[in-house]
């Protein structure tokens, strides 16, 4: 039987990002299904692929038709292909309805999309639900395309019939109370938006299997953004999401810019505050925080006034504050291995937070313990006994009245999270504190 | 029939100013009542005149003696005035007692007041409730009075069967609950102080007669400051008082400097609120909020504990903090036509917040609603959405969730509360939100 | 009779410092005794003196064996003392076990402290709750102890049979209920930490003595730290405990710094917001607020979680945060009697903030009060009337609504407490405000 392979290696969330890049994924259609059949072999076992009927009404929304596509291209007179989808996916606008004809370059540059700006990349359009066609190209190709007319061809479908594709994995702990992880998974080849997140969600969940034992229920959902968390929170709004007690939404964490979190919109929930020390612990050279805001992610739907869940979105460097955002330069290099594994990272201290957070009971409230007798204290006094560890003690200790979480303590002591539980551990260990 | 003039006008504001600035007012007397009959002309229909009786017991005051001023001055024994009443209102001590005979230097030095640090300037000087009589003038001019003795008269009465007058002016709305104004109306020919706030006051009123609707009921009080407002409070009590929602002491709203709010007391009102989000959006280069104190205009007396009123104050540059302030530099120069119409525009801004601030819900809170197909979205995605349309619609669904009003929503999202307000109307008209 | 000196000298204070500054203290033994004997000549009548006998129970803790010393040293072959306790009571681990023997040098090595980044200071060592012994002596020294064996010892004795010795003086009030002040007194020849603290306090206590009268019981603690203090609790948890309303605990207050108050673990208690008022009031060069921390002196026993009182601890500059710090620098030169003065001044602000705390009703509460009529006014108005005088008489009377007390004034206004009680007096003699 092969060694288990540790859990939250960069190199190996990055080569599973760059098999999963390829792939041409919209809201609905094979993309979603091949990613997902990628991804169900890097995590725990039990992912369940959903799949909605087109036209299920979702709240005020309907899961729109199915969109695939086969192939696409603008090729000149000479029959050769100067813009062709099976170079990038980025060069199809999704959702593009088929085109298969001869169109002047006049009516051509109606369809096209590039970026003056940077002109070597090209750019990530949507339209959803206005049917229209498009390509997008590198501004300085599109300046290239001087012929009178050119053949366009779009080969994709749009099924009435088929239906939204979304997954997720229910890793189940001591209680049904719920922490929520959501990625969108409907974005093409574009590697820090969403692959990175997804990758280490993977990671995650497989470092959150292989724990002996679980506080919580986990369940990751991967979904296409907007109508893919409305359907999902259509499907569950009875079950799963009653049972919702922390959430994130994870987007854009294999770039190289700091954190930024983003609150939830209750604000200062316990997931907020985990996240806050978290990103304190980790000390990764600092790290934003931000007041919820109705845009973003799909935070705006799980966080919209009829659910209010306490989930909030992190990030390193948020959506359209990077120069790569939304182009062709989103690529495996922008992620790097080593920014995966900072992400996962603070995405486990997140959880050690979550699954530790426990308010206490000193057993000895009156004055302070000896600590010394039990071993916990160094003898020799006079000098200045400023370390870590002692004051870890001497805090739980101290707040230790039944009403003060170690999150609360964290927060007061400006301790690290672990270094707490580790010290109510000892304490507990000798019988001076119990979980109140 | 003639155009109705459009409101909001700064020259005719100003000009209104020039009209009232050489009457000599004081807190009772002919000069009160001067004003409030020009005022009227300026005033949509309705304003009340009331006259209480000197004496009247008004809570720990009594209505003081009426005094008038027909002429006073300082002659030289060629009969040569060398302080003249007749040019300008502040050379007499207001509530000086009658006098007239030849008094040396000496004495007359005991009854002078001056600025040596501003020579050419007369200051304001009062002498209510302290029987004396006393002449102000410039500090250059002083220094000119060289003769060993003077012929000084001031031709006043204090009448013990006079009263005191104040003005007021109600526009019902449609709810009783009432919006009060309070300017004073004491100070003689003092421009920014106040004649600036009652001329803004008397244009705000034409704005808000001339409005379709009225939520509440405005009430604007044009009072002698002090015993003035006391008299009011005292004949108001158990009418107008109690359903007093929001108020505004208005003054010092002509002169060049950012506008300044001092709190309530008791502090983050409604009125405190929307004051600070239509200062915010009149986006008039910076202004100032102050925390409540109880010396001031008669905000002191709206906020003795006793009455404890929503009521903050609203300026430009605040009392004393200006080099004019109560001299004969406050003339009608100093106060622009500029700057009364800004004053107006924020007036006209607190009370958009009042009339509009309503808590909405959400009558599609699963989820965002689907505003494209409501033509309320743009179409294309993939680039960054960010116009502040779409940023009010997505702030107004998310907080209506029937706890927060517009206004919270204006703090919170940082946008415009007209803009939001308008976001609301239009998810109205599309059956997205009810009032709540 | 002798004329009763005047309370608050700095050079008596200094005086007995001075006195007590050769006496070896240590947790017990007759340094405390001796202590507490010269001390009671500088208090008002009533020090109590508590012997607790080794191996009671006190909580968590026993109280240890009596520890006492005659004499110590390290000796040469030739006889001469090249370490002396008689020249310096820090020479010794305070509990060093009795010792006397030839040990080599580098046996010696293993039993002395020296700070080799201070070479010329004694440094301050203790091993309660280890049994060993030690030397300390200036690092220069130290590395002339070039001789092979040397002789050492300590002459003394750890008596299980012993007891451990406290003082307190109470000083009884109108009220039972107690404010504590909290010292320790277990430090030998250091001056600042803390034989300041004691001089201070028990200059407060003649302060505070010879008050014609006390709104509140004084109880002035005098203990060894931690032990001492868990002593003291466990002795009074059903008598005096339940009465504190107000602590602190009061230790290096003799030094050249700033002061600095660390809140008490409830914070924001009245003794929190005390001091602030106070410290801000005696405008002493800047002052340094921080929270609590359940690392330093007794404030961790009085703010254990059983406990939770509202003690704070008042010092200048922090242990650990000045050069001198448990070292032979920290003698009688480095405590100045104008630092001994100062400490004194706040403390007295700090009980003429509790004694004069009382939430007053305005029995003129609507609008104004005609203070001129009563003499509290001045007459000529128009200039700008900010002294702090009348702002003192407006701020009572409009916060005098039966909910706020005077620190609740002091804060909002930012006056000085001592005015604020001089107005309310002044209004209460008028009858315009009572107690609440």
């Amino acid at each position: 039987m092969a060694e288990p392979r540790a859990t939250g290696s960069g190199r190996a969330m990055h080569a599973l990002l760059r098999e999963l890049y390829p792939i041409c994924r919209s809201i609905t259609g094979d993309g979603v299904r091949q990613t997902l059949h990628v991804l169900e072999r890097h995590l725990p076992p039990g992912l369940q692929v959903h799949e909605v009927a087109s036209g299920t009404p979702v709240f005020d929304w309907a899961v729109p038709a199915e969109w695939n596509i086969r192939d696409a291209y603008i090729a000149d007179r000479q029959g050769r292909r100067v813009v062709d989808f099976r170079e990038h996916s980025l060069h199809v606008v999704s959702y593009s309805t088929p085109v298969h004809r001869w169109v002047s370059r006049a009516e051509l540059e109606e369809h096209l999309h590039s970026l003056p700006e940077q002109p070597d990349l090209i750019p990530y359009r949507t339209s959803y639900y206005n049917p229209t066609w498009g390509f997008c190209l590198a501004h300085n190709q599109r300046q290239q395309l001087l012929d009178d007319e050119y053949e366009v061809c779009i080969d994709s479908t749009l099924d009435a019939n088929g239906s939204l594709t979304y997954g997720q994995l229910v890793l189940h702990g001591e209680s049904e109370e719920e922490v929520l992880f959501s990625c969108h998974i409907c974005h093409p080849s574009l590697a820090n938006d969403n692959l990175a997140s997804l990758v280490v969600a993977a990671e995650l969940a497989q470092w959150l299997a292989a724990r002996p034992r679980r506080r919580y229920t986990y369940r990751f959902v991967f979904v296409p953004v907007t109508v893919g968390a409305i359907t999902w929170l259509h499907e569950h709004q009875h079950t799963a999401v009653p049972r919702i007690r922390h959430g994130l939404v994870l987007s854009l964490l294999g770039g190289p810019g700091n954190f930024t979190y983003k609150s939830s919109r209750q604000a200062q929930t316990t997931i907020d505050r985990a996240v806050a020390v978290a990103l304190r612990d980790a000390d990764l050279g600092g790290f934003e925080q931000r007041a919820f805001s109705p845009y973003g992610y799909d935070e705006r739907q799980y966080c919209s006034p009829g659910f209010n869940l306490p989930v909030g979105c992190l990030t390193r460097t948020p959506f359209g504050e990077f120069p790569e955002y939304h182009t062709s330069a989103d690529n495996p290099d922008f992620v790097q291995p080593r920014q995966l594994k900072e992400s996962w990272r603070v995405l486990r201290r997140v959880c050690q937070v979550l699954e530790h957070n426990y308010a206490y009971q000193n057993l000895s409230p009156f004055g302070e313990p000896q600590l010394g007798r039990r071993g916990l204290y160094k003898h020799l006094g006079g000098g200045l006994d400023g370390q870590q560890w002692q004051m870890a003690l001497l805090w739980v200790l101290n707040q230790s009245d039944g009403q003060h979480t170690l999150l609360d303590v964290a927060e007061r002591s400006g301790l690290e999270f672990r270094l707490l539980n580790k010290a109510a551990r000892a304490l507990r260990q000798v019988g001076l504190l119990t979980k109140a």
